[in-house]
């Protein structure tokens, strides 16, 4: 029977499905609810069924499938209710204000016998993908080290984002989608322990900046550094295993590289000088012990999220994001405020 | 009287010395001892009197200063014997292997009546010197992250440096300077706790890896990362302050900045695309509104070093390498190696 789509709020990240599901076969998007009647209108003229009333928009039998896309604080009220009365669900991330809350509606879905999903699109980044595609060759050796950063130069956020009555701040906005793809890389029964630091810099009520270590059971640790007013960015991804590096730059994935050592060339450690003495540790390898390749090309298309779940709702597929993962995720983020508020680290 | 000097170990840093020390007005090196017969000819051939007798080396009336540098889990012992024929001694870094040892040396040389310090060569590294000017000056405003990297390639630690009996790892080797640098910046007693993880990515007996997260009192935090096997190396500082951030590239200084944003430009937060959505808090600044500024030029000069100690020995001067400053990153060393055993924060 394929998706029909209704959205709850029609606001940035709303129009942002219009604009996406429908590219899917079978997926389509035939109404939307908002309390700002100027967004109702919107709606209307970008061709929905616009509805001032939720209750009006739950009973309407137009779509299968609702959408949450209003601030974080609306999330787990919006999406039971939607439950309740019989639709599918897709929640915005993050899904909830509290495990409690995310329980609930994981319930609410099992009681109702309704799929819920967390709109968790950021696994399907070509970055990411990348960085998976390239761990699972083999060609870094072990990795015993992941530092997944963002680093960027406007130093706010934006609207309800920065209001913590919403659940705003950036672990929510960003940290959210970085802890979700290490889960997914890694595990999702992985980390054993969460250390973060949060800072407000610009942004006075939540965190603007964080970086969160993330302590993994078989040894190996990974770092988010997510920061809005950091000016000289660091990669995107540095990866470190036992027999090379992977770094990508940015999203784009336009410069980065996969760097090995070729251990059959025996190069002499010459000392570097520093202005204190010389070093032979930190001394290079010469151009000819070193092995670059370029990034794999590994396709990345947003498009997979949509129709899996289409394909889930159908019965004829797994849900790739499932509840119990958003949960595991949750846990995390959960210990990283924890951490950040006590400052110390929380075992999971 | 200034410094006439006696080595102990004629290796790799104790030829340093000799090549260094002497650039300064009233230091000499005069002797050296050495257990290797190799060596104390080596030492004969560079003119200085050589000892194959630890006894007849202390005994000897030739110099006041003796320098150790031999392996760690052996200057204890010889710091202490040093101190108590008579003589002021300078210790390689670190100083011990514990802070029991540590405390010994410090309590022998109250009571022998002697000046002991360490040689933390790298408080007068360029690069550090530079940081320390940038922060001083107030450019970054106030500093809420430091992030002190050093990257190699080499993947290897060197000699007796890579067997845990003789103190060798990462920690020891490079970790105890730019610990010692964060808290000449910050203050001896600003840590308030100390995270820790440490790799053996190609040595097999010691740590050749570690990031060390330090939490400080007044809510800032620094991250010492050290790996011989990270080929794509980030830069040496990343100095993130809620006015700008300044980098350095590596230890020549030769490329780096500090990099503000004029407020009193507005541009427009225009989203950036990313496979998976658009966002706007991290969209780049438009070029009008960033303000570039060169690295200031700031002179380092090693000698200092060596001028300051040999003042301190004459009255004139306070010591810049303080015993009880050994003592506090001592300390966070060894918060840093037991983090990394328990996979825990330590309070310090």
């Amino acid at each position: 029977m394929g998706i029909k789509m209704g959205i709850i709020g029609f606001g940035y990240m709303g129009k942002w499905h219009l604009n996406n599901a429908p590219r899917v076969e079978n997926v389509e998007v035939v109404a939307a609810y908002d309390i700002d009647p100027a967004r109702v209108a919107a709606a209307k003229e970008a061709g929905l069924v616009g509805f001032d009333n939720l209750d009006d928009f739950l009973k309407s039998d137009l779509f299968n499938l609702v959408l949450v896309a209003t601030p974080n604080d609306s999330h787990c009220a919006l999406a039971c209710a939607s439950l309740k009365a019989g639709k599918h669900v897709i929640c915005e991330k993050p899904p909830a204000m509290t495990l409690a809350e995310l329980d609930q509606m994981i319930d609410t879905a099992k009681a109702a016998g309704r799929l819920f999903t967390v709109h968790q699109n950021r696994r399907w980044d070509k970055d990411y993908l990348t960085v998976k595609n390239v761990v699972e060759s083999g060609d870094l050796g072990e990795v015993y080290a992941v530092r997944s950063t963002l680093h960027g130069a406007r130093g706010a956020m934006f609207g309800w984002r920065a209001d913590p009555v919403h659940g705003g701040g950036m672990i929510y906005d960003w940290g959210v989608h970085f802890v979700d793809q290490l889960l997914n890389l890694f595990g999702y029964d992985s980390v054993k322990s969460v250390f973060c630091k949060t800072k407000n810099v610009k942004t006075p009520d939540v965190e603007d900046y964080f970086c969160m270590m993330l302590d993994f059971k078989d040894g190996k640790y990974a770092q988010v550094e997510i920061g809005t007013f950091v000016l000289k960015p660091n990669p995107r991804w540095l990866v470190t295993g036992n027999k090379g590096t992977l770094w990508i730059r940015d999203f784009s994935c336009e410069e980065g590289g996969i760097i090995c050592v070729d251990e059959s060339v025996h190069g002499e450690a010459e000392p570097i000088m520093t202005t204190s003495g010389p070093t032979r540790t930190f001394a290079p390898r010469a151009k000819e012990e070193i092995i670059e390749k370029n990034l794999p090309d590994v396709p990345a298309d947003l498009r997979e999220y949509y129709a899996n779940l289409r394909d889930a709702i159908d019965g004829k597929a797994e849900l790739i994001v499932k509840p119990c993962q958003v949960r595991a995720v949750f846990k995390v983020l959960e210990a990283a405020f924890r951490s950040a508020e006590t400052g110390e680290q929380v075992m999971l």
